[in-house]
């Protein structure tokens, strides 16, 4: 193994740029020459590389977003872009990808690898903490803390206005997020994909919290769960009381990256190399239990599973 | 002037508990009886009151929202209810009333003040720094800084996929927030209710960036010049390019104020009960011209003006 | 299991007042009634202690410090004060006590547990994350996340002035702290008390960067490895380079909690309660392989042991 | 008018990025060649410079420090490195130059432009905020939003351990940085160099403070003022209370910058072009009773003038 290529695909995540530093200068420190792909797998497509050295990667690691950008490439889907991205590696004689992202990365990663015979390691990037077999992905700890702000923020004007506030979070499919931030934010309720959701029993309890003086209320909607402007619109109408939605949307992809997401993306980006130099291949790079660990492609993008009821149990107690 | 009271009006803003804290510690160091009025009119009309002493206010000056509460009491434009309200002040003998809030807050104000002769002193505190004549209110600091550091988040996405964002601020029908704001997070473009909207020109100007490689391209809209939605639609709609909206919604009200909003929230509680004391009355005091100032209610609730031409070509010329 | 207490004791951490809504939202909604203690053991002497309901935790799951005020109580050494702690305990038919606190406080409800035959439970909360057998206790992510902020604002002026820095962290004779905020903010070396300083080799690693134009440097150091004072001198000394030091100090243990800390918090909260219930005792409740555990006392004041030499290497080559 | 320079000198403020993106931007709009100058007067001396076009500014508007370097010049007070300096300024047929800087810059650039007939335009960048005649400067208010910060995470421990807190915070020999956190903070005393520190009434207000009830304290010291930890020593001397010394140092430097900061240094990176344009010299630009102004030199530099009477009394009345 001579040299490598990193790529960012899929959303972006906050700690995707220390996970390229982390790869470019361990590689660097174990001989490896890194080249860096722009935009994902287009970039491998259209032969958009660059030389990455130890300068190449300076004050990135308190950086949100990607300097190697990303995209979510359509294209990438059919067999003439891959033969073109399949020329590309063997163009530059790239012996191993690192390939920072989630799921709908590890998918493709796991196809292409495959195919053409290229060893593939993936690094478990996504603010969505969805990847099946891990605790933490890299990005997720920045995104509940950002999501968390905002409903501190709104906390502020609930209690003051003694209004009923419905938030929606990111997470895709996946309710982790709004699990971590309901229970952090002290919200009273949470709507996430994994379990029914029971509107008249919420109603009841934001009717019932009136009567004894609990005026103000947060329900944290994970996206996979509904629009918050809908549950807000039902909410009224059930209840009568004044309920309003609000949106986080993208602020919860970008900004600096806290601790957690930056050790960890260091972490993994050593832990994607070492594995590419041990002959290793074909998984993603995470944290498991206290641990960093590989986990086969197949296995990291089955739907994730993970204790939520302890969770959610622990949310309504304590409300 | 023996008594006085003190209640927070309409939208909460980030530094109307530390405007409490001064009006209620500079009154009594004055020799003043302080009584907190909650929920705004509401309380005055159903006397929710209660004495606040020295140790009340300890702790809040680094709190977002108002530990009065506030409304958007419309019952108060009733005789009957502004009858209730005078009722209160009478009984409890308030000799005069501090209201912290924005431009229906001094309405109210204006008009309870001449009708029943109760001498009325408003504290400017809204986060769409509306009220004519000031150049600052509280809370406005805070809310664009909120605003500021979620645009800085969405920059990064916005840079790392190469896309259109149309992030939506508050403001009611006011443009400064959106203007501060586009100018300090480098934002391309601007819509704010006090100039036309040009949307053909704006997205020439989007196309025309993209075939010189500007790719990646925020525009702030007040709320007060259209929704975000709307917006990213139609400028897909003319561009083709995908295009992302974010309606910012309620996080900028909230959260512990900067700084600038707590000072300015400490000096206007001293002006206001000074005021008071000197016999002042039916004015508003803030910030002009880095001063503080009073002003009467009737100049402050007119339509504000204020130097934008200037902001918005600065913006337009430095992207 | 009637009636349990809860008390904080040792230095602050961020989250303690999470964990408390924990204790006593979660006793209460297992039918125990919760008495909060006052300034720690301080406070089990001197019966300053007042029974909690679900409000009185309402809105302190954001804020730094406790509610419950803390100290480091030597008093609590002598048998006389011990014995009237005991009194207490006995005269308000307390059945079990939650202590919230680092080793220290393990230490001692170790021993008072046992020769008052009184149920302890422990909840792991210390900035420093020095409990053995233990990942991560409530507060260390929050420090670490204020750390890194300082040490990301110092990265600024390291490299526009082109100096050397020095900086403190905390951690007493552990560190954790360090090591995490070296590697996060992608400091040049640390200092830790787990290993030898080897100043020569650092200074010899400034000189030849400087040679090859890296000019700033941003050293971390562990309290328990010495001042940062001492060492900026040293440094000055060999290399002839002006090197300043900033000792972050306090504001390292205030702060809203981080969503970790928080959601740590709550789940240990809920953890000890649980333990009380099922009858355990001399046990501290922490996080140990992503999972929250029983840790026995004794095990849990021995010296930590973690891997540092891993992180160590890491970050001197990802600089 | 063709072509301009712009340098950074003295200590970084956050800001100073957004100032020479204006600078640079706003420049080339008006058809200027802007050159960039390293490491303040060091790079004019040794002609480390570069021209600056519309990219090289991208991305920096959020930025703390400074992208030209900075540096305090010792050497320039020769007449050898000024005749060197002069002749950079001759052979890339610089017209004017715009000095990002604080008061020593300002002094450098009025010795220089007259002795040299080089036109030079100052833009008033210093976290200290201690020019004369302006009422803000680029960086003081991140700088102060920094220091209340770390004043907030205090007050948590002051709080919760009932312990006096000495925290000194930078300004030189100006005490506006530690006026502003201590109003804003709430703290109950302030030590600035522009009074007379008069520790036996502090300590009697400590004393008295604490036989009511007062037993946590916060009292900020501007550097210019004393060290905190003579100050702690001291006041533990005379009252016999535990006190803590907290010194913030560097971290108030950096950082991302505020949008009032932002705002104010995109606005004089403007005007200071436009003075440069319009034919104007020796002057700083800077913000005056809300507005852009331009001073002299000769003015700026004095020792700043300001109402710090009103500010100190404010404190002392509401704690």
């Amino acid at each position: 193994m001579k040299r490598i290529a990193v790529l960012t695909t899929g959303g972006d995540a906050p700690g995707m740029n220390p996970a390229i530093r982390a790869v470019v200068r361990y590689g660097i420190a174990n001989k490896l020459e890194v080249i860096g792909v722009f935009r994902g797998w287009s970039g491998l497509i259209n032969e958009e590389i660059k030389v990455l050295d130890h300068r190449s990667v300076s004050g990135i690691i308190s950086q949100g977003g990607t300097i190697l950008k990303t995209s979510r490439c359509v294209e990438f889907r059919s067999k003439e872009a891959q033969e073109r991205a399949y020329n590309t590696v063997k163009k530059f004689a790239v012996d191993g990808l690192v390939i920072i992202g989630g799921n709908g990365s590890f998918t493709a990663g796991h196809e292409f690898g495959k195919k053409y015979n290229v060893p593939c390691m993936g690094i478990a990037a996504s603010i969505d903490n969805d990847i099946n077999g891990l605790d933490y992905t890299i990005g997720s700890d920045t995104a509940i803390n950002t999501a968390l702000n905002a409903i501190d923020n709104i906390r502020d004007t609930a209690t003051s206005l003694e209004r009923i506030f419905v938030v929606e979070v990111m997470g895709r499919d996946c309710g982790f997020i709004a699990l971590a931030v309901a229970l952090a934010g002290g919200c009273e309720d949470v709507f996430i994909p994994e379990r029914p959701v029971d509107l008249e029993s919420a109603c009841h309890d934001i009717v019932h919290g009136n009567l004894i003086g609990k005026v103000s209320w947060i329900i944290v909607v994970a996206e996979g769960a509904g629009k918050a402007e809908d549950f807000a619109k039902k909410i009224n109408g059930i209840t009568g009381l004044e309920t309003r939605a609000v949106t986080l949307g993208h602020i919860q992809r970008g900004g600096r990256p806290t601790a957690f997401s930056r050790d960890l993306a260091l972490r993994l980006g050593k832990e994607a190399v070492d594995a590419l130099l041990e002959g290793d291949r074909d998984k993603a790079v995470g944290l498991s239990k206290g641990r960093v660990v590989r986990i086969g492609f197949e296995t990291a993008i089955k739907k994730k599973e993970f204790d939520l009821e302890g969770i959610y149990k622990l949310i309504k107690t304590l409300t």
